[in-house]
């Protein structure tokens, strides 16, 4: 009896495995701090919950399986606010933006196909990839230059014949980078040098501080029918157990064929869907004093983080986490031991080790991913333990 | 930019591709009865919509990839009522039976490997078959045989060494066939002889008639191991817009292998995993009367359809479907003729096309699944049609 080369192939989440240790430490009467996941403390939208109680059905029936009109118009609506514009047909509603992610793979890569990756990425793409049969073929990127995109040569020397896609997050996970125009533009070349598809998972795109510009790849007005655009409710809207994402492409023929995806799967969960669909009515403020105490967060944790002595760190642009170098050799066994072996005032805390965001073996080791998205006091406690961690560590 | 070969070898849903003509008939003042989906009229329970409003957190959090405790601990205690028993871990909820069954094929086939499966069988099969990279062999059932089982050299004449599991549906989708014991005592035994998985789908089981017993595979105790159980609350509480379902086997490494897939799309809709926990609290009677109402369509339509000038159809025994051979010779056409072409007193209806659950090239041609699953005035009324159509096609 044996599993598929497939399944044995993937891995446990990184996020997630140190999470029996947590349990323990916890029965021990030690306080852990979950710095480690990307799941927000804010409160969802009342319109949501609005949404939920105004669901007034009395069966509970399959839905289109594209998404039902509403959301999708609502969300019509809301990309072009960012001067993102699609027609109906270009958009489908998703289980999240992580079945976005998976369908947009599924649909341009064959088994042994590879998807260029700014590395380090969100660990779950190497699933994604692996779920389809293709391949993560990492392009790297460095902390010294806060994660950017290296040379157009450096990344077209990655690409093969069998290479099918470009995938990128912006503003990014792990790194909260968020590329330039220029950026783009490079990959929109590439791309149409290359014949690939580009996958822009978007996720974070309403958290972009410092007033720095929001680019799309769908404002590369020259390479649309090649961008896959991956939109999700989650993370704006703290609504991250609703499972509502999009998939959108201005390719009709393209999304016509990930139409066949969505039909296997039947539909997405209704209630959660009419519910998302009164997001539209959230007041503009909700999503800008969510940014606003982001960057409060983000402010708080970077001057902290990068003042132990040892620790490198890039200030994030965007999204809710930030990366850093620490100054250890194993931030696995590190991140383990603070949960097994470290206490300080009967407090601990839990990071992602750095090496589930990497696909070359060996990188990222001595990195560590810091989630901003709990308050602020959680992450002056937590960056206090974390410079006594090291020393105690270190000695 | 090509498409991957995976999705231009799948197809559009054989169910929903006639919508369009649908749509323009009932544009054109023609009534369309829908006997051509799976999409039950009958009220979901309140308890449903109590869970609904029982949900009182603040922010809709990312649940447990496995699934929420009390959902896990209702699906345990209610399946044990059927003498199947799980603990905790070898039970993960899913996006609806669909993704428990796109699971169940991952984690055994790579791709070119082979799910033997007796034929007709419910579409999406194939869907997630090529998902996976991995094909449908058939197994010949015929309607003259109450699509029962083939002898066992018939089946493993079909078994190559790329065949990893045996898929079946029981009851059955599109047959409404129930396949005895015997039956699946022979299945178990040609998995343990050519070590393969047996995925067990049973999302009708609840409705079974005329006191024939309700068999799992999960009743096979010497090769528990081996059976992957899918189940859904779709159907059995007319539940099918919350996508709620599970995947559960014995094989604990088999689960723990799974996981991974779950941790890679997150989790499941938490709203929706809430309500339907209190499922467990809907009185057995609500099942009993569903069941009690589909019988009594069954033999309405069976009785209706059986006395129609040269139609065969064999009485189903479970779930809501009848595949009847039409005297015709192709229901593709017919079916389309029916919306563009014909009506009868401003009515016409709506079925699937038999190719739609076949493989073999040329199978079911003439063959038409009727569900039953709407009122039976209406059920009446579009049998009368029917007839009518049946004369003037063959005219
Ligand atoms: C970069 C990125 N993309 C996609 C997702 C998936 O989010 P969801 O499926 O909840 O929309 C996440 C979640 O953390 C993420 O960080
Ligand atoms: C045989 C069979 N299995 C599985 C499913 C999937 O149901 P769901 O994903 O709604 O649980 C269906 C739906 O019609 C079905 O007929």
């Amino acid at each position: 009896m044996n599993f598929s080369n497939r399944i044995l192939g993937m891995d446990f989440s990184p996020i997630r495995k140190l999470t029996p240790y947590a349990k323990e430490a916890q029965n021990n009467g030690i306080k852990v701090y979950h710095l480690n996941i990307g799941q927000p403390d804010v409160k969802t939208p009342d319109t949501f919950f609005q949404g939920v109680t105004n669901y007034n059905e009395k069966i509970v029936k399959y839905s289109d399986s594209q998404g039902i009109d509403v959301l999708i118009e609502s969300f019509i609506q809301s990309l072009s606010d960012s001067n993102i514009y699609f027609d109906k047909n270009e958009l489908m509603i998703t289980h999240g933006g992580s079945e976005a992610i998976q369908f947009a793979i599924m649909a341009t890569c064959d088994p042994g196909d590879e998807v260029l990756c700014p590395e380090p990425f969100y660990s779950n793409y190497s699933s994604f990839a692996k779920i389809s049969g293709a391949r993560i073929v990492p392009v790297q990127t460095k902390i010294e230059n806060d994660f950017h995109l290296p040379d157009k040569s450096e990344i077209e020397e990655k690409i093969t014949d069998r290479t099918k896609c470009i995938l990128i997050s912006n503003p990014c996970n792990p790194t909260g980078t968020v590329y330039s125009y220029d950026e783009l533009k490079m990959l929109g070349d590439i791309a149409m040098k290359h014949d690939l598809f580009i996958i822009s998972d978007e996720v974070y795109r309403q958290f972009i501080f410092d007033n720095i510009p929001y680019n799309s790849c769908m404002h590369l007005t020259n390479i649309l029918d090649r961008v896959i655009l991956i939109d999700s409710i989650s993370k704006h809207y703290s609504a991250c157990g609703a499972r509502i994402g999009l998939v959108a492409s201005k390719n009709k023929d393209l999304m016509h064929q990930i139409l066949k995806l969505c039909q296997s799967r039947l539909c997405v969960s209704t209630i959660e869907q009419f519910a998302a669909s009164n997001l539209i009515n959230t007041m503009n403020s909700y999503i800008t004093e969510v940014k606003m105490e982001y960057k409060k967060r983000r402010d708080v944790m970077y001057n902290k983080l990068s003042n132990i002595p040892g620790i490198i760190c890039s200030k994030p642009k965007g999204a809710f986490y930030m990366l850093a170098k620490l100054p250890i050799d194993d931030s696995d066994k590190f991140a383990k031991w603070l949960l097994t072996d470290f206490s300080y005032n009967k407090e601990t805390l839990m990071f992602a080790p750095g090496s589930g965001f990497y696909a070359t073996p060996g990188l990222g080791k001595n990195e560590a991913r810091f989630s901003y998205c709990t308050n602020i006091e959680d992450i002056e406690n937590s960056m206090i333990i974390l410079e006594k961690a090291l020393e105690s560590y270190n000695k």
